[in-house]
């Protein structure tokens, strides 16, 4: 089958890589769609020393599975595979098995084929109302939803986003509607984006430098955000840090200590707030796709995917 | 009146400090006792910018006050004084008021002198059965009380206390009863003191480096312990902080998003748990006091405080 297959240190496309052989428990799936997302750019940096086909945002059908009432069905899949056997895995927490696996990241090959196989279980049916284009979102408005999962959320709060890109406008559309929220980005078009949504986005300049924030999220990408994001939190306020480097920040730990802030790092999240967002419609996600590439064509794709101005690229395999 | 009063280069002792003026709602305070902590070591060195009477743990006696009942009682006090308007103040939470005194840290004179005046809501009454040596470790007690005030702990969890220090010892005796806890330190002596107490006291050296904790607090009081202390944290755990200095740190960002990390800064807490704990001789404060001088010894005082072998020293007033 056709991949694109990281060697370490480049991407080829592999006209006969071998088609993956599902094992008992898992289902073997037609990629249809599959997004690149920033993490896949880190992981061509050397983010995590990952080999293997690249790609964990996906949707496709399964062609083969143990569960039969799956075969046919139009599905997304949660990423983490994990062991099955620790504390986190016995209580549902897969993604953070010591031993997981993790589709086009760690141990397992991703989604830039035209085929993956991921246990049954990790599988959620697409509903009819969600196209395909959307349902390639589900992972990373997951990954947006994870904040209300993981803090109690107020709606008297005032909150501050930093980071108007991919995973930005996401979070912009779920935080709306927990929170009074600003938007902080450097980036004069994906700022015009949120604000057609009704979103308060501003620049740094813009924004009132007196204010503090219950919460405050950095989805910069960048480590040296967080200089200046832990002034913007009130006392006792929280900062969610989704930006993952390779590179070590550096925080006033003092201000933390002093202001007793709670930071909180924030990774995968729950799949089905995410599609039953899309199929209601509350998160739109059209607007964000600029363009939708065969996969023979991932040279331009990635090369687009990296230019600063561009929110999603999607490959077609 | 006596004060030893810190001039922002220097401390010197005055023998005609003039006696604070008690305001509407404070109390007029004859310091016994005032213990010597780290933060005005800390002070010393620059981090507040502060000048003034140097000191806020104590007890004494209130020499006068509206509050006819508090005049001849025995007081220890709570240091932070709000402006009383703010959205802080008006739940209570006076130590994060943004216009907030601290006493003996921020534009209030403190308790290494005579007498002190706090506001009455600040004091609390001493038991009886707790001496005045014993309650001058009520404020550090209440910092260290701080921690089981922020976070859930469960007594299943398995917990790693970084220092063996003045707050250390407080700490470990404190989160003994709440979980299942390690302290590593660097000193032979305080770690020989810890084990007195039946805590399960190590060097880094001994410390099984495979063990993950739900819980790492860091109270080394040296900003470069971050990079460790995130390495050994669980993942989804906590990783309390209790070390400020003016220097920032460096923090392994990745690993507290990836790992969902949720680092909190810890600061004073509350009073009444550490009074009852002394009351109960749940907490032992008697075996780290190295020496208590007269305040005129100051000098040798402060100097056997900057030792690193030493845990408590005490001013009598």
């Amino acid at each position: 089958m056709k991949a694109l297959y990281f060697n370490g240190e480049r991407i080829e496309l592999r006209a006969d890589y071998p088609k993956p052989k599902r094992r008992s428990g898992e289902a073997l799936i037609r990629v249809r769609y599959a997004g690149i997302c920033g993490t896949d750019l880190e992981i061509l940096r050397g983010y995590t020393g990952f080999k293997g086909v690249l790609g964990h945002e996906f949707v496709g059908v399964v062609e083969d599975s143990d569960d039969k009432e799956l075969i046919g069905k139009r599905v997304v899949g949660e990423i983490n595979i994990g062991c099955g056997e620790c504390e986190f895995c016995k209580k549902g927490l897969e993604k953070h098995c010591i031993n997981r696996l993790a589709l086009g990241i760690r141990g397992k090959d991703g989604a830039f084929a035209e085929y993956l196989t991921l246990p049954e279980k990790n599988l959620h049916i697409v509903p009819d109302e969600v196209s395909d284009l959307e349902a390639v979102f589900t992972e990373p408005l997951a990954a947006a939803y994870e904040i209300p999962n993981q803090i109690p959320l107020k709606p008297s709060w005032r909150a501050l986003l930093l980071g108007d890109g991919r995973l930005g406008q996401l979070i912009a559309q779920v935080l709306r509607y927990c929170v009074d929220l600003i938007v902080v980005g450097r980036h004069r078009r994906k700022l015009e984006l949120l604000k057609k949504l009704g979103i308060n986005a501003l620049t740094m300049d813009e924004l009132d430098q007196s204010m503090k924030f219950d919460l405050v999220v950095d989805a910069t990408g960048n480590p040296d955000a967080m200089m200046e994001a832990v002034k913007l939190v009130k006392p006792m306020g929280f900062l969610v840090l989704k930006t993952t480097t390779a590179k070590p920040s550096r925080i006033p730990l003092s201000e933390i200590v002093v202001n007793e802030i709670r930071l909180i790092g924030s990774r995968c999240g729950p799949f089905k707030p995410a599609l039953r967002a899309l199929k209601e419609n509350l998160v739109k996600v059209d607007y964000m796709i600029d363009e939708v590439y065969p996969i023979e064509r991932w040279e331009e794709a990635f090369e687009k995917a990296m230019n600063r101005e561009t929110l999603k690229i999607i490959l077609k395999t």
